[in-house]
């Protein structure tokens, strides 16, 4: 048997479930934290989410500052760098500026924590790390703290930086960016809005079924993905109708928290190679471009497929299929009334997308990690055609 | 809606699948390890598997010793002070004996390591930490290289340890004794035995069913329960058959991992509960009691199980049902037969095990750990009763 590894990768600690905040100081106590940088947004702060974390730190005196400029869905090199002015004795081991980070928001905030650490242990700019393992040293330990139920960022090795000089959405990963802890509490996921629970449930969709086609697959992340797409269907409308059902939002938390654990360990594929693109170019919601380009990747992707593996997909979202061809018009019949349900948009162009823009960002995408493991291998061609049959 | 947390426990770095041993060096050259002790046994010695090991250390200068005293296939609280002879610097943390321990070999190797490792930074003896979260500093951090598929000991916070003076196996548990980074790789396991690849794969099914039924389940470890039944049950008569089918080996690893992933999370039932103490008075195959006892614990507990949940092990087990009682009479035949088919023992009377110490062990069973989180809460009587028709 030829050799074939499936390594797995994950926070060691995970607090899960409604309350699960309160563990967070018999947590972190026996890991003698002397000062922590918390990194977050404004919007977090006045939801007084930041708030509730202060007061573990201060029951416990640890020391503590507040790095609240990520502004906007998709974090930047400029986000990056100010966040690093935290640290001016930079690569100084013996005056180190801060033993933990703790982020406190989306995958956006996670991410830009997760550069953050990584450049100050590492040293260079955020730019020198994109890719798969380029970084050598583990980063400063980081706990994230989650607030929506989409990225999986709090469980993933991965960060997304956008560059905007070169308009690229940067993705790197490495075992050593990888969060020390995790907490996904759902108390804190109460306020999403529609449009955000809708996007970045859609993107938990998106990734349960990229992570199950793709050559990276394995056992473990079958059964988390499969068992991630079964909730996000059954939930994910109640959670949109109603966000108050705490029920469906703890649901979701721990569909995306699979989701999460399986894009981790065994990649994604062209939709977010593509999405990642869209994100550096423009600046929407991530989950709106999966919702959008989800069903024509699918399409292209069927003829490298196992039948046995598109009519699991079919199975887990509660449609009945003997066949491939069948199964896959099911799936695409179900995400295309769910994105309408959910008044996401319909193309790329009613989301802004100019034609002129296709070319490089087709080019950057066959460059993205995630292209790597899609399970049919294209052309700079096949991938232009996808984005204009999505526009 | 309730306070309801569901914590998830994991190593953070896990090597896995075939070759996944190759990995190891460049995992752990940023430990910066100076002295490792390897915690095994001599017949792992005999098999070369510790070799490989050593040969990963030279090539990094890491300086090591080996404690091969773990014996047979129950750890006893001898073997823990035999290994904490290595220790005589104690909890002198500023001349620490060695900074990693790394145990090569099945669960009661694994089982060993974590609690040699947690008496040398908490102190007293193994004996003061029988429950949950009694160990209140972090063990020193172990490296789990995997060599049976059965246990998951390599990925959970417990450990198993026989107190032969009161005939008592010990379970203790708190994230404070989980492994820092497991290995599964097949080409360790392909030496098992027939008898031993039984037991274990009985014991992978008996950890999916118990923790998926127990009250601790989540929607994680219920993805990660039902997937690792369905691979058991097809997979485990292959490896059973012929040792050396590195796939079917292979699946019974990624089966067995996820078990552990889901009972270290969530829990088991009164089929460990019982089977600990039947290894703490006898010395037999843990997977033999699992297999012997099962039947008798589903049907008893039934009562308690959601209809829905019984049809779901079915379903996993590739059973159609769509009652309750039809889904249990037909799991139950299907147990039996792969327990014949397995040559394994019929009943416990069997395997030597004495009326006189039912009562007893039966008053142990309903403290053990386990038995907090089975689905039906019973009394000694019921105990008592589960074991004699277990006879």
């Amino acid at each position: 048997m030829a050799e074939n590894t499936h390594n797995f990768y994950m926070p060691k600690t995970n607090l899960v479930g409604v309350g699960a905040i309160k563990d967070l100081p018999d947590e972190i106590k026996h890991l003698k934290l002397k000062k922590v940088l918390i990194v977050t947004d404004k919007n977090i702060i006045s939801l007084g989410y930041v708030e509730m974390v202060e007061r573990v730190l201060k029951s416990l005196f640890i020391s503590y500052d507040i790095f609240d400029g990520v502004i906007h869905s998709n974090p930047t090199v400029s986000f990056v760098e100010d966040g690093l002015k935290y640290f001016p004795n930079k690569l100084n081991v013996l005056a180190r500026d801060y033993d933990y980070l703790i982020s406190i928001g989306g995958g956006t905030n996670h991410d830009c924590a997760k550069a953050i650490a990584t450049v100050a242990t590492n040293g260079g700019s955020i730019t020198d790390y994109e890719g798969w393992k380029k970084i050598t040293k583990p980063m400063i330990p980081v706990i994230c703290i989650n607030t929506t139920s989409g990225s999986g960022a709090e469980v993933t090795m991965f960060a997304v930086i956008t560059d905007n000089s070169r308009k690229v959405k940067m993705l790197m990963g490495s075992p050593n960016m990888m969060p020390i802890m995790s907490v996904n509490d759902p108390m804190f996921m109460a306020s999403m809005p529609k449009e955000l629970t809708a996007g970045v449930g859609f993107d938990v969709i998106t990734q349960a079924i990229e992570s199950f086609l793709c050559t990276e697959a394995s056992p473990i992340t079958d059964g988390l993905a499969l068992h991630a797409l079964k909730i996000a269907i059954e939930y994910l409308p109640r959670a949109y109708e109603n966000g108050n059902d705490l029920e469906a939002r703890e649901k979701m938390m721990f569909a995306s928290m699979m989701a999460g654990m399986t894009l981790n360990n065994a990649g994604l594929g062209y939709v977010h190679s593509m999405a990642h693109q869209l994100g550096g170019f423009y600046n929407e919601y991530h989950g709106n471009y999966d919702a959008i380009l989800l069903p024509f990747v699918l399409e292209y992707n069927a003829v490298s497929i196992p039948d046995e593996r598109m009519i699991k997909i079919a199975e887990a979202m509660h449609i009945k299929a003997d066949k491939k061809s069948q199964a896959l018009d099911k799936i695409i019949a179900s995400l295309l009334k769910m994105r309408y349900d959910f008044k996401m948009p319909d193309g790329l162009s009613e989301m802004g997308i100019q034609e002129k823009d296709i070319q490089q960002m087709s080019q950057n995408a066959l460059k993205d990690l995630t292209a790597l493991v899609n399970p049919r291998q294209g052309t700079v061609e096949d991938i232009i055609d996808l984005f204009k049959a999505a526009m």
